[in-house]
């Protein structure tokens, strides 16, 4: 990650584009970036979704890395540390779906 | 990236929670852990923004975080390799917004 | 539609609320609305979708309520006539989707 | 909206769409629209905006058009009356929000 997180800022730093980067607008990157993936599993039933992957694979996991950039780069803007804060959140949800109560469930922990 | 990898499949494997992750609904997961990130940052300027982001710092990265934790999941599943793919993403962009053009720019790359 | 808008506008005037309605945060909650509307139907398959719209119609009503608040209210602040604006779309679309190409076809005009 | 409801329900059935329209993906639709919508939006300042609104206010109708396209179109396929749906929202809106407390306040009706 951290590898990945310095060749990010050198690629906006290159383009002096910090300047355009508030909260707000980079949240809404993050957004977007999640519908386009999501766009390619809409009106698709499992067996399409099947062959879509297989024939777009390249393409879709362009989408997922334009959502990781934009991930790792909030995350650098708002000095939070990725790594940690996942680990942290397992713990966290590791309290609200115990393995006992959880195993092979759908439901949400309020309703376990 | 590989560690974490580890430690979210085996928290969704000690609850067996595979077989509810079919594409569709884990890219709608994506969808709607970026949208809570984002409501942080809504109906506040940018000073308002600032102390938001001061006294919400873990619960922002939370957010943060499940996103993270969706994007993985998502490519593990697909079995992309996000490094590669967001250094790919980084290279084709570095070609669609060349330094000399975007420098200080904030236009799309058909409009540079 | 017209009766419609009258009684949001009411509601929001009567708060003192239209200072806080900027183009930007108002798009941002017609997302935000969307996305919870969708949330009702993601992790079920076809039959559990059928019986959460059964058991929970006026919750789902009232998200798609919640959408059409704001698309009404974002098309008032920008004066925009959404009947009209309706209308023209769907000739626009009708010229992009000819009834004898498109017919029991999904697929985009640009491949049709 | 009715004259709107029976014209959109036309365009549907004259292409013979109606297979398509599962709740889950016809959600989706809403959430992507509502995503276009916003992203006219996206970096760019107040100032910035205002002339955004001006230079293109025939497209960004045209996206407020799309996600009202398909907000009739679930109320249709759900089978709920949204003026109904709106108006009963305003009511409990108005519960949660009394004007002698809301006017002029932005906090949700939690912390009011």
């Amino acid at each position: 990650m951290e590898d990945l997180t310095k060749k990010i800022i050198k690629f906006v730093d290159d383009r002096d584009w910090r300047q355009f980067h508030n909260p707000k607008d980079t949240a809404i990157s993050l957004v977007l970036e999640a519908t386009e993936y999501l766009e390619h599993f809409q009106w698709k039933n499992p067996e399409e979704i099947k062959k879509h992957i297989q024939d777009k694979k390249e393409d879709i996991g362009e989408e997922l890395a334009d959502i990781l950039y934009w991930v790792i780069l909030n995350a650098y803007y708002l000095d939070i540390d990725l790594q940690k804060a996942v680990e942290k959140k397992l713990e966290k949800n590791a309290q609200k779906y115990p393995i006992e109560k959880a195993k092979g469930q759908h439901t949400k922990y309020t309703e376990l």
